[in-house]
């Protein structure tokens, strides 16, 4: 994939109010020109940047179901991330704990503006999991027409008040650390954001995918080290690649997620949806059950729901491959 | 219930090493004098208190299952937290973080000093639930023949990777806040302490209990407050009533369960058992899923399963009392 930064000079409105000076959004396409190939949008999720051949490595790649030689593939960073576009460490008029509420149908009308300057009229296949499912089910509500076939992976068209506590309890040990609101820089807050992520974690996975992984090998343990050290490496994996700002905003994003809005309700909005979709749940997700996903299958007209198995509960959107990629030639001709 | 105080004036040596210079337990009872009743021991979860009347007000009380009047019932607080009984609060010699490591076995061996002050041959019925249950399976398995009957609530035999995981997540949250290190008094590490609660509470409860009670009522919604504003709440509550270095202390102790330890392994150990045994689970319960209790109702000779259905999961065995009375009846004569 090849990198690319889109500058845009006018005013950006927020949706809860206020707005950005102008946006900087980071994307990576898979080759310069488009050409006659047909054009599939990846949208990403909470941690993730604009290389999905990084993140989605099993998934985008030459040869692969996202085939970087047949397809135009577009992957743009979203707003508060920390991966190139504008987010509260790159953004001096309110930077760090001051970035404003960015909105996941902010994020859609971002990636609207990039797909204007590319030139594309008609996306043929958007495509995202969780917070990108987010983004991709927002997008295709919001612009009919647009998005001609539409994958939703692990998602739901509303935040759950399960999901938001997570994140809440999540934004609470970030906010425990007092270096997040001194914010001297942007790497305030990081014994936080690594409590934090130790948190998400065991919300991605679940108490299955524990056991098969981080089970004591001695039958005489004194005390669980295993699952401790785990949760520690994980946390601090995730401060030596993003920053508590970044997360901080990113997460209050996910508990603005409601299709409905403004729409007449959620059945409504998924109502109008006009690609040919195809949703993709987990059976053992705990953080996205299946229901989200029926839940849209139901409403968006023709829609179908697959559900796949995995002992990784929400993180099998990024380790099911082969069961995604069945699912998605199956249901889609273009591939 | 009536409060007592027993102070054990020896040497309490612990599992993992070093000892602590006595020990001060406070407990409850029914009843003055036990006379000829038969005795009902209850083991308290992580944060309550030895007064069951408090936090099991619908099971234990006059004319209830546990009823006051019927019974000698026993319930005394466990090694390490803040109710009374020695604890990292109220240790001198090793206070706050650095009270030592209590096991799960240790708090049993703490309850085996206090039956024989009582002086309590034969414990008619020993109940537990979620922490409660491991010192109750503990107890059994440690000391064959001393329990009649025992039921175990939503617990489990040997602490799972999850449930460690979630715990050192909480830690994590802990820490991160440093007032927690400097420890200047009981009062440090709040902010973190809100925070783990916060995360604890979507373990305790679950994905359906939360869109039950958390839902954001209006359909236009821009942030979802309602659930956001829940866990703070909780947050505060428990620091209100509890301290961060007792709960570290505790978390710490639930990761040392493993009944199995030097008796060679969790199976062999439970089939030591030689209480009647009934095994209570949860069927929405994602921190001490059925099998735990499966695994457990397998081993130990002769014992029963029961899996009642609660919208609120392992929080179940706090609110379901209808459905616990109707089990423990069913098996039970002594009620």
């Amino acid at each position: 994939m090849l990198r690319h930064v889109f500058t845009y000079n006018q005013t950006f409105p927020l949706e809860a109010g206020g707005s950005l000076d102008g946006l900087t959004i980071c994307y990576h396409t898979s080759c310069e020109q488009r050409g006659d190939r047909p054009v599939v949008w990846i949208c990403h999720a909470l941690t993730a940047n604009s290389n999905p051949e990084e993140w989605w490595d099993t998934l985008v790649g030459r040869g692969l179901l996202f085939d970087t030689d047949k397809f135009y593939i577009v992957c743009a960073n979203i707003i508060g991330s920390c991966y190139g576009t504008t987010g509260p460490t790159t953004y001096p008029k309110a930077p760090l704990g001051n970035f404003p509420l960015v909105t996941i149908r902010d994020l859609t009308r971002a990636h609207e503006l990039l797909r204007e300057h590319l030139g594309i009229e008609k996306i043929d296949f958007l495509v995202g999991g969780s917070n990108g499912g987010f983004q991709s089910v927002e997008w295709a509500a919001s612009f009919p027409g647009r998005i001609a076939n539409l994958c939703l992976i692990a998602t739901g068209a509303v935040v759950s008040p399960w999901c938001t506590a997570t994140l809440e309890a999540q934004r609470m040990a970030i906010k425990a650390d007092p270096t997040f609101a001194e914010a001297k820089d942007a790497r305030g807050g990081m014994a936080g954001l690594a409590a934090a992520r130790s948190m998400a974690l065991t919300t991605y996975r679940n108490y299955e995918g524990y056991c098969r992984t981080q089970s004591e090998s001695n039958p005489d343990f004194m005390i669980a080290n295993r699952a401790v050290t785990y949760q520690q490496y994980q946390g601090q994996k995730l401060c030596a690649r993003f920053d508590a700002y970044s997360y901080y905003s990113l997460t209050l994003g996910v508990d603005t997620h409601n299709v409905g809005r403004k729409r007449g309700g959620v059945e409504k909005a998924l109502s109008g949806i006009s690609a040919k979709t195809l949703c993709i749940a987990i059976d053992s997700d705990i953080l996205f059950p299946v229901g989200e996903s029926r839940r849209m299958a139901e409403a968006i007209p023709g829609a179908s729901l697959e559900v796949i198995t995995s002992d990784f509960g929400h993180d099998g959107f990024l380790l099911e491959h082969d069961q995604i990629t069945k699912c998605i030639k199956k249901h889609f001709d273009i591939f």
